[in-house]
């Protein structure tokens, strides 16, 4: 199990992500895409990525603008695993 | 385009459906899977369908949990379309 970043770290990570804002103990970012079933393809992708590292971020997907929210519940808050996916999901988006 | 329903009429269409709420201008429905892939399957079928509708629910995938929230945004509330969608809905997780 990760240990959980500390504030000081969490702050220092999230200025280092493109596009991930700091929300309490999750990070979130909004991805836009030019067609509905564009972002549907894109939560497909990061469904997969979820279960194969076994960490699922909370999904919304509101029309062309998907919402993905990370945390990891077991550390309590933000941990290297969170934002190692998050640049994972960055890259997944670029492919697009 | 379809008329926005009344009040009066919102308050009975709901009551017939099942599971479905009543928030504002949408009605909203939970539905729980035993796997998270499984729910994302769900997610696929619905965006299917609501492409083909060219009618788009916002969803939420919260680990095992899919939300879906319907409304009319050009009706400025709830329609029969909404209400049909909402049945449909049901009628694909009956068989999943």
């Amino acid at each position: 199990m990760a240990n959980r970043l500390s504030d000081e770290e969490m702050t220092t990570v999230v200025a280092e992500l493109t596009g991930w804002k700091l929300e309490g103990k999750f990070i979130v970012k909004k991805y836009r895409f030019r067609e509905f079933l564009k972002g549907v393809a894109f939560v497909n992708e990061i469904a997969e990525l979820s279960e194969e590292k076994n960490h699922h971020p909370f999904i919304a997907i509101d029309y062309k603008l998907v919402t993905l929210r990370l945390t990891s519940w077991n550390a309590g808050g933000l941990t290297d695993l969170d934002v190692a996916l998050a640049k994972n999901y960055d890259v997944i988006y670029e492919k697009m």
